[in-house]
Parts: structure tokens; sequence; C-alpha cells
């Protein structure tokens, strides 16, 4: 490896007041941009040490004195009050009474009356208006009926900015609470383009402004009660995109009005994991043009700068995800996504935008995500950043992205000198995976794998947040698994699907959990789906289930897809019936158990079904021949490096392909990646023991023996 | 106790060809009655020994001849096919493939097949009848849609008497298949009237009839593959009644026709453990009045001969349940149960019927229910009878019956002295018990528990089935905890709740999984009814649930009763929506940890719940006060001695009332009753283990040292 390419394409943080910290780490990483973060600056010193600059814009906040001055403009959301129980016919409801009073204001305004509701939720019904007064801080409504539990739907005002309430709450900050605007509102986005032009206008020095992101942060609802801090967060819902004006908007294009439970929804809102209603389909198409209209507005401001625009995928980014069908036409340059997984370095690397760059984790703050010390007593942020860049690596592998970089205050790392050691390792490594693909893809199989679930291809590769704030849901473990194998991946939807959209797939998967967006819910209800998809298996196709795909309680089974896997989930439908029963487990397949769930309402309903683990007389994972395809079912997925490889071990089995013209290696620990081009052959070891394994690649087979968690590269 | 009590109230099975091991098995046990059964019979010697003799009739078997000369006067039932995919327009089923042939027969006769219809059963749709002809054994559909799956429904004869199949098939008898006759035929029901009056005059030495039961089997339905034998069974449903004249004089009385998915429902039928519809409420009531209606005019003939008419509770007596509305119009002097456990003790003795008889178990077969050895090598025949009579003995206590008695061939004792013994023992402890109750009832707390589900009265203390047919369950094991507690107990239905069935009630109780019959489904989407059970709670009432309680995925909770519990479970819904959190278990009530279940998707919805239990920070025990009342949750119950202890010490927590004028144990492995007039304490060891514990009781405290599976008498 030449020294060349121990340098570039990584972003270093640079703080000012640790100038000489800053132009050291940036030699040692070999960094060619230096980046400001959320509450650091850069001094002139850095700024003109000839390195790229990137500087970080939260384009709807820091903005209070106009926000005070404009109260009207700043961002709202629907809440929706907690129940108060009609002991007698008249009750008093305060509306706010359980939030977090510092994030949020009522909003009884003119425009915002009319979108109150009262509704009696034992009955599940509305109040008339004429029942209830809006005075002196509470909802009285009269007329109740005893016994009944009633609730209160209002609009509010979001008066602290949800990042910087967070970054106050987790590292202590004192500053002053920043509040955010409202792009849609006419003031507001006059003000934040003159801001702009001015911004630009005063930093010659930058390069690229580093958006963070735009205009609408993913949904994060606090209660006044340490007991339950956070009532509500959800990486991917809508709900803090509304206003009355946004309301009036979607009424006049759609010639429908949405009400306040069109986003409440009996107080439980519409998460990312739940199937949309069709209102809020039609809603965040309506959001997500927004979006894009006034995003393409700023990314021209910047380039008439003579600047690159940059996006930062996290936080205030609600409707302009990378695979919907808005984004490229924004115009971004680069997108900048941070990443502690797989599946989010192929989230970024397959997006369509010029340039695709990871920050990676730990963040340099004293706290992780996750609540845990990182740069403080007890942390051990180089242990975290080898954890992460684990996941990350078997992806890049597959797939290359652009850059890679760090964000936070850099002096943290100061007393850490393991860590300083472990990302100059890591950026070593990824620049030689990034100079392999140059000159080539690595090999792969012909399998092309659909994962198929509610939003298809918008919410490709990530369900929601990160892995460790969704890692309930099975599909999440899949993806990951998927992240660093050599196929083909795509998402599709239920109306893919129904147009054709199996046409270029072999293996379909579904994988979630009874009702949830993932499995698909009441999707399934659709005879032309499960027909669809019986041809595309009958045909030769393969289908794998995980835990409960296809779950529809309509049918006649509970899966809907059951007659094809021979399997399964009993929701009590099958009281007195006896599954069929099997001997004993099938040897032929090599399980990764730990992988598995105990789920113990599964069932054979066929005789001719392949069991290849059980636990306690309970299928966990069988295999079908079914017309000319085959089906497989796992009761759960759980990652880690073995049950990546059994997933590939699975989806070889499923399709009948011949493992040919790729590298494999023998331990399931372990993973290979042949890149022809250059003739080298790169073997991971996935854990953190020495490692011998015999790797097979088109060329022979070797033996190799591996340090903890090393990547080697054999020519 | 006297030497006089040490006879009587005993039933023997007596076996011809064993006439000194009866009358001497007789001497031993006490027994003043000699019964024959399924199987047996009695000779002369035994017949006119002078005993009591007791003759098994079952009224609709042992008429092969009859049935024979009359097919169509036999019992029917709707099958479904297995369904059968569509890969062209046209297909063939076979009805009958799948099933056992020696059990069913097509009827293809000119009544039955207007019942008969094909399904699409992707898109839930009946395919026209002009579509498929019945020809050669298959019905041929054309015009399908390809990739849907096809069914049948059909009617066939039952050619084979489910029990007589069952003792061929576990017991290995050998002899002629014994058809069953429908008295709804009116050539049937001339033919058994006859019959039963010439079986009278022949039968002069027969005190009682002992009817094994009346006209209609529980379901059992094998299939044709050993590796699924029974395809169904249900101890409750009513499949097994159906016939074109029935479903006829239903259509005639309810004006409203029945078809086969009426009774199919997809293939599932309609168990017990599920919620009915309309109609097979309708049906069932039906059903009932003409089973009590022919029962009536058989148990006259017998009075009319001078003898009298018990009634087994067993086998083929579905529509004349003892809690139905017209039982006790049939005018039987007797009730049989046989028992495993508790509340089948407590089910025989509060029916409304003169004398109360308890069958114990094993039954003197080779083999159990539940598959094992019994009376053969390897089975310990005298362990089993121990380990049942210990649940039925802590009921007994609560609530007597008249009498006791055994059942099968008497000779299997032989080889097994010990067994001789423990039924010595047994009989003699039921005698103490029943002299104790005739002086006065046991003292017990003003604690009145109404068990609330789907079907109320109706299903008094049993759901369907013995205890190990039902396990999976979590009501029978409260059923089992509460045969044995010094409180009152009844059970009620959702219409009940809502005519006022509260009042005379202190503690409700639901405990099913969601979706079934005990935990009452749909019948929780009435806004009234949970209305009425807050009003309870809030005015002073308790609530206890258990696993899924009140379960009704429309409303705004999952649990109906969550606003009362504070605790709900998390069907997905609360997706992104945090609990409310708990530091630590309080620690004032103790626990039995093994009872409870662990239930991961459980969370606290109120800051005001005590959690008792919890496992991984999920709260598995809770307890809060609301209203004027409390109610508690319980993820799971097991029974168990210790658990049916932690549950009467939770009634008295959930009510209130002070522990007094009733004996109670210290420890948790012992029960303890006190009959005030007697004046005489009763301690139980439930453990097979030595036991010292400390008793308090009106008169004082005692240190009572007991040996294993004791009871002990203290005047």
């Amino acid at each position: 490896m030449s020294d060349q390419i121990r340098k570039g394409d990584f972003t270093l943080p640079g703080e000012s007041g640790y100038e000489q910290l800053t132009l050291q780490l940036a030699e040692t990483w070999g960094a060619d941009v230096i980046r400001d973060s959320d509450g650091t600056k850069l001094s002139p010193e850095i700024a003109q040490a000839g390195y790229r600059i990137y500087s970080t814009i939260c384009i709807i906040r820091e903005h209070n004195a106009f926000a005070l001055a404009h109260p009207e403009t700043q961002q709202q959301c629907f809440l929706l009050s907690d129940a108060v129980m009609a002991e007698g016919e008249r009750i008093s409801i305060e509306p706010l009474k359980g939030y977090f009073s510092e994030q949020f204001q009522i909003n009884d305004s003119p425009e915002a009356m009319p979108y109150w509701e009262v509704r009696d939720r034992t009955s599940g019904t509305v109040v008339d208006r004429s029942q209830w007064v809006w005075q002196d801080g509470c909802v009285t409504v009269t007329g109740c009926e005893r016994w009944h539990r009633y609730t209160v739907s209002f609009l509010c005002w979001r008066v602290w900015e949800e990042i910087n309430m967070y970054n106050h709450t987790t590292n202590h900050w004192t500053s002053e609470h920043l509040r955010q605007l409202d792009p849609r509102h006419p003031l507001a986005w006059a003000f934040l383009q003159d801001w702009l032009e001015n911004w630009c206008l005063e930093n010659p020095q930058t390069n690229v402004v580093r958006l963070t992101s735009l205009f609408y942060n993913f949904v994060w609802i606090f209660g006044d009660d340490p007991r339950r801090r956070t009532r509500f967060t959800d990486w991917g819902s809508y709900d803090f995109t509304v206003s009355p004006a946004a309301l009036k908007a979607f009424e006049q294009e759609y010639g429908y009005a949405l009400t306040a439970e069109d986003f409440l929804q009996k107080g439980r809102l519409q998460a990312t994991h739940r199937p949309p209603t069709p209102a809020k389909k039609d809603y965040m198409d309506f959001i997500q043009r927004f979006v894009a209209d006034k995003a393409r507005v700023l990314v021209e401001i910047i380039h008439r700068h003579g600047k690159q625009a940059y996006v930062f995928y996290d936080d205030s980014w609600v409707g302009m995800e990378p695979y919907g069908p808005y984004f490229s036409s924004i115009g971004f340059d680069g997108l900048i996504k941070c990443v502690f997984s797989g599946f989010e370095c192929r989230l970024c690397a397959g997006a369509d935008v010029p340039v695709h760059e990871l920050r990676f984790h730990p963040y340099l703050f004293p706290v992780g995500l996750g609540g845990l010390p990182t740069f403080m007593e007890g942390g051990h942020p180089e242990k975290d950043a080898m954890d992460y860049w684990l996941h990350v690596r078997r992806a890049l592998l597959r797939q290359p992205v652009d850059r890679i970089g760090l964000g936070g205050y850099l002096h943290l790392t100061e007393g850490f000198p393991a860590f300083v050691d472990t990302i100059t390792e890591i950026a070593d490594q990824f620049r030689q995976i990034k100079e392999l693909h140059r000159e080539g893809s690595p090999a792969a199989l012909p399998i092309r794998v659909a994962v198929l679930h509610t939003w298809g291809r918008l919410r490709s590769w990530t369900l929601s947040g990160h892995f460790h704030e969704t890692d309930g849901n099975v599909l999440i473990h899949i993806n990951e698994a998927l992240s660093g194998l050599p196929v083909e991946v795509c998402f599709l939807s239920f109306e893919d699907i129904l147009s054709g959209g199996l046409k270029d797939v072999d293996v379909l998967i579904n994988a979630g959990r009874a009702g949830d967006a993932w499995s698909g819910g009441t999707a399934w209800n659709q005879p032309e789906l499960i027909a669809e998809i019986t041809r595309f298996v009958y045909e030769g196709g393969a289908l794998l289930g995980v835990n409960e795909p296809s779950a529809a309680p309509g049918g006649d089974s509970f899966l809907a897809l059951a007659p094809l896997l021979g399997v399964d989930v009993d929701d009590g439908r099958y009281a007195c019936h006896m599954p069929w029963s099997f001997q004993t487990e099938d040897p032929s397949f090599a399980v990764c158990r730990e992988t598995l769930a105990l789920k113990p309402n599964v069932r054979l309903t066929a005789p001719d079904v392949t069991v290849w683990a059980q636990c306690g007389g309970v299928p966990q994972m069988t295999f079908r021949t079914c017309g000319k395809g085959r089906t497989a079912y796992l009761s759960g997925f759980t990652y880690s490096p073995e049950a990546a490889v059994m997933l590939m071990r699975l989806l070889v089995q499923l399709t009948g392909i011949r493992e040919e013209g790729i590298a494999s290696a023998d331990s399931m620990l372990a993973e290979a990646a042949w890149f022809p081009k250059n003739r080298t052959l790169v073997v991971l070891n996935n854990s953190d023991q020495e490692l011998k394994t015999e790797v097979n690649y088109p060329e022979g087979k070797v033996t190799v023996e591996l340090k903890p968690l090393e990547m080697r590269f054999i020519r």
C-alpha cells in the first residue's frame, strides 16, 4: 500500500482554541477537509491552513430574535391530552398536562382553534363543539357520559428545537434554548433566504455548506415526568411538519381536509413502524414536495456563491428521504450519513448524489447516543469506533463511498490516544477499500434479493433511525446482514409487486411482526398480492419469511403466505387443531441457532416441510419446495457475523445457484470478497478472536490466519 | 374417626370373571355400589351380592345392525377439504383426502348436496354452483383464478363412534367398530326409545342407569396421516350435532338458514376457546333444547321402570351442560364427573342435581388419557391417583360431593397393591371430609369472586375438557386455584355484566389471551361494558386481569381495561412510545414468581402503578388504587399450591378485607380449613415433602408438622 493513499477523503472536526491539536490530527488522520460542528467554531488559523472547509448550518435554528419578534412563524404540532375519566357529567382537561412545558406552548389562535377536538375515547366518538369551552387554561366538557374517558386534541407551538433540547438535557448545555422557524410561513421563508444569502457573503472561506439538515426534525415529544421523559420519538414520522397553513394548503390541493385525529390516531400517532393510513401517504408526498421545493431554492443560493451544498441525513431531515421521488431534484452536491452499521453505509452509498460521505461514530461528545459514557471516565471510544467499523467495513467491501469523517469536540480526544490510533487504522483501511473499488466491483452471485414492506424504496435499508433504536424489529437485522453479502438488494412496496416488481427478483424477503409496516398489515388482505407471490414461487422464485411475515388476521391462515411456507403462526385461531408433527431436525443445513427466536406459536401446516431447526418441538427454521420454487421460514433473526453467513448460505439454498465466481470463507466468523480486476482477495475476521479459515476463490483455495478484527488483502 | 364411615359412598367397577377380586376390593374400599364399564360386564354372582348396581349405557351406540339397515339414521358433520392450488383454470378436489377414511363417509344424498359449497379461499368468495361438479369421487372446478386456493365444504356420515375409535386406537381394541345413531332421525328415535324400554325390562337388577352420556360426542376429527392423527378435538364444540334435518329445523325456527361456513369458519371450526358467532349461539341453544327434550323422555322411561338415571358428564355429553338453562329440566337423579382436578370437583358439586359423584382417575386402563402407561409396565397408578387427589381434596374441603368411585377393568389392579392401598386411603379421607360438611360449612371470607368470560355460567369451572387438555389457557389455572380457596365463586358472561351482574361481586377476574373466549374478543368493543366495569371499580370494586385481559384491538388501548389496570400489552401500536418506567419492585407483597409469565410486551401506562414483580424491566405483577377500588395485573398464572395461596393473598389485598374467621397457614405449601360447627381444623400438606407450618384459626394458633401429602384433622 503506497503512502499516497494514506491521505485524503477524510473530514476532521476542527475546534477553535485547539488549533495545534486540529492541525496535528489532520496530519495524523490524513484529513483534506476541516469542518465545524454543532457547538464548535473554526478560528482563522484553522480556516486558512490550506484545507477545504465545511461549515455546518441548521437553517431553521439560531434565529431566536426573529422567532421572538414573530412567534407565529415558529413550528407546530398536534398533541393529544392524556385522557380524563368522567366521574360526573362535567370534566376539566388541562391539554398540556404531562407534556414538557419547555418544549410546547398551546396554540389557541383563531387559525388553530378550528382544529381542536374533544373526543370520548371510550365510545370512540367526537364530542359536539357546543359541549366544551376553552377558558383559563382548561377545556371544560359538559354532558359527559359517566365513566367514559375524554381527550382534547390541540395544536401547539414547539418552542425548543429538539436537537438543542437533547444536547441540553444530555450533554448539560446551558446556553439559550434555540427556537425553530417554519419555512412555510412567508415571513420566515423570506427571512431564511436573506439570512443564507448573507451567511454566504460573510463566509468566503467555506467550500461546502453542510446543511443539518433542512426544515423539520424527526419527532421527539418530551414528557414532564422524568419517569417518562421521552413520550414519543420516531425518526421517520411527519408530525412536526404540521400547521394550520399546511393543513389548508393540503385541503386545497387534495380536496379533502385532514383532522387532528389523522395525526393523533388515538394518541399513538403514526410511527414509521406502522402502516400509514391513505391520508398519511398523501400528506407525506405533500410534505416531500414542499421540502424539495424549498431546499432547491437554498441550494441555488449556495451554488450562486460558488459553494457546494452537502446535506447531513439526520436531525431535521424529514421529507428529504434520499430514496424518495424528489431528493435528486434538490441538487445537493453530497450526502453525509452518520453510521453505526452496515445498512447505513449502503443507504448512503446507493443514493443518487455526487458525493457520499460517512460520519463515523462515536461522535466526539462526552456521552454516546445510547446514553453511555464515551469521551469521559468509563468510556472506551476506541472500542466503540472499532465495533462500528466492523459493521461498516463489510458493507464498504460491497459498495464504496467517497469520504469518511468525524464530528464533535476535537479536544475530547486528548487523553484517548488509543482512539487516535484506531481512527488512523480505520482511515487507512477505508482508503485501501476505496482504491480496490476504483478499478472494478467485487464478484457477486447472480442473486437478486428484494425486501418487501409497506414503504418499499422510500425506506431502503433503514427502518427509521439507527440500529440500536430499531433493533426490536427483525428486519433491521436482516438488512444489516444483507448490507455485506455478495448479492444485489432492492426494496419493494406492495404496490411494486402488483405492477410487475417481481420480474427482476430471485428471492423475496418479508420480515416483521403482525400488523407492522415491515410485515405489511392490511396490505395482505389483497388476494391479487397473494396470487402474484404464489405465481412467483410456483414458477421458480424463492420466498423467505421471518417471524410474522405476511400476517393478515382476516384470511384463512394467519400468515397470508402460509400456504407457500407450510408454516403458520397461531394467533389463537388454531385452538384445538393439531399441527403437523415432525420427527427430527434435518441435519443438512448448518444452523446458527442463536439467531433464531423462541416463538412457541409457530406450527407446520403441511407435511412436506423440512425442519432445519426446532426448539421444544416447535419449528424455528424450515425449508420447502413449492412448485418450481422454494420457501423458507425463520422464527427470528438476530444479527451477528455468523447469522449473516447463515443468511448467505440460505440464499444459495433458496435459489439453487452454485456458489462460484466469488470468494467464500469456511469459518462463519469470516467473510471474503474477490475483486477480479485487481485480482485481490480480501478476507475479514469479523470476530475479536484470532481466526484460521480456508477461503475458496476463483483462483484456488488458501488458508488464512487472521488477527482479531483483521482485514487481510491477498493479491 | 369411627369405623362406620369407612364404608359407603363408593362405586366399584366390577368385572365378570374376577368375581372374587370384585367382592374383595368392594370390601377393602368400602363400596356400596358396583358398576360395569365400557368393555366390561357384571356376572350374576356380582350383581346379586347385595350391592346397588349401576349399569352403563351409551344410548346412541351398540346398534350396528340397525345402523347398517338404516344408514341414513347415522350421525353426520360438516368437513372442509384441504385447499387445492389452482395452477390452471381447472382443478380437481377429493373432499375426504387427508381425513381418516374409517371415521367418515361422504354424504352426497339429495338432502345433503344443497349444503355443499366450493370456496375460493384466496379471495374469500363462494364459487358459483355452475362452476363445479361432483363426480367419480371428485369435485371438479372450472373457471378458477390462477394461483388461488379452493376448498370444498361438504357433509359426511360419521361411521365410527369416536370413543370406540379412541379405545381401538389407544387400547388396541379389535372388536367391531361401533356406529352411532342420530336421535333427530324419527326412525332412530323410535328405535332408541323401544330399545331402552326393553333394556329396562331385561335388567331388573340395575338400580341406576348410568348414561354415558346422551347423544352427541364432543368433536374429534381424525386425519389419515399418523403425523397428524388428530386434526381437531374440542370437548365443547357442537360440530357433531349437525344434519340436514337439524339445519332445516333451525331455519324453520329462527327464520334464517345456516350454511356450511357457519360451522367450518375457514377450516378452523368454532372451538370453545374462541368467541362464538351470533349464529353459533343460536344454534347451541337450539341443540341444548333438543337434547334436553329427548333426554327427558329417556329419563321418564328409566323412572317408569323404578330405576334412577345418572348421567356421566363426558364423551357424548354435548348440549347437556350442567350449568346450561335446560339441564335441571331433564330430571337426572345424579351427575357423575370424572376428575383429575379441583375445578372438576367444584363443577360437579355445584350442579343442580340430587346426587353428585366423582369418578377418579386413573381409569383402570393400561394407558392413561395423556398417553402414558398406567396399569402396565412403567406405570405408577398409585402416584397418579394421589396426584389427582391432591387437587381434588382441597376443592372437596370447600364444597362436598356425595360419592366417589372408579371405572375400567378391575383385574388390572392386580400387581399394583400400592394402588389398592392408596385408594383405601383416599376413600377414607373422602368420607371424613364429607362427614365434616354434614354438620356445617367451613368458614370462608366474605369475598365474592366473579370470573368473567364469553360463556359465563354455561362454562362454569371448566373451559372445555380436562386440565391437561386446556392447560395452555391461563384461566384453567386460575379456576383450579379458586376451586380450593375460602371464597365464593361464580361465572359471569358479558351480557350478565350489562344486566347488573356486578351487584353481588367483590372481585372481577378476566384472564385469557387476546381474541379468545376467556379474554372476550370483540365483546370489549362495547363502551357500555367498559363503563360499567369502570363504575364498579371506581365505586370500590376490585379487578384482576391476567395475561391479555379485555384485549380489544379496536380501542385506544390494546386492553380495554388498561385505563383501570394502568398496564397495557403492546401489540405493536406503542411503536416509538416509551412506557412509564419504575424504579424497583415494591417488596410489600410476597410474590410466587414461578407462576408468572415472561411477557415482554407488557408496559405501564400510568405513573401510579405499584410493581410487585418484574423481570428484565418488564412488569409481571402490578397493583393499583383506582377510585375507591383496586386493580391488579398478572402477566401469567401457572397453577401450583403456592400460586393458589398467592392468589388468595391477592384477593385479600384487592378487597381490603381482614383475614379473620378462617384458618390460614403460614407456609405457601399448606392450606387450612376451619369447620366452626365441628370445631375442627383441617390442615393440608399440598407438597410431597415433610412440612412444618403455623396455622392461625379463630381459636388460636398451632404449629403443625405434617407428613408428605398429609391431611390432618385437629379437633
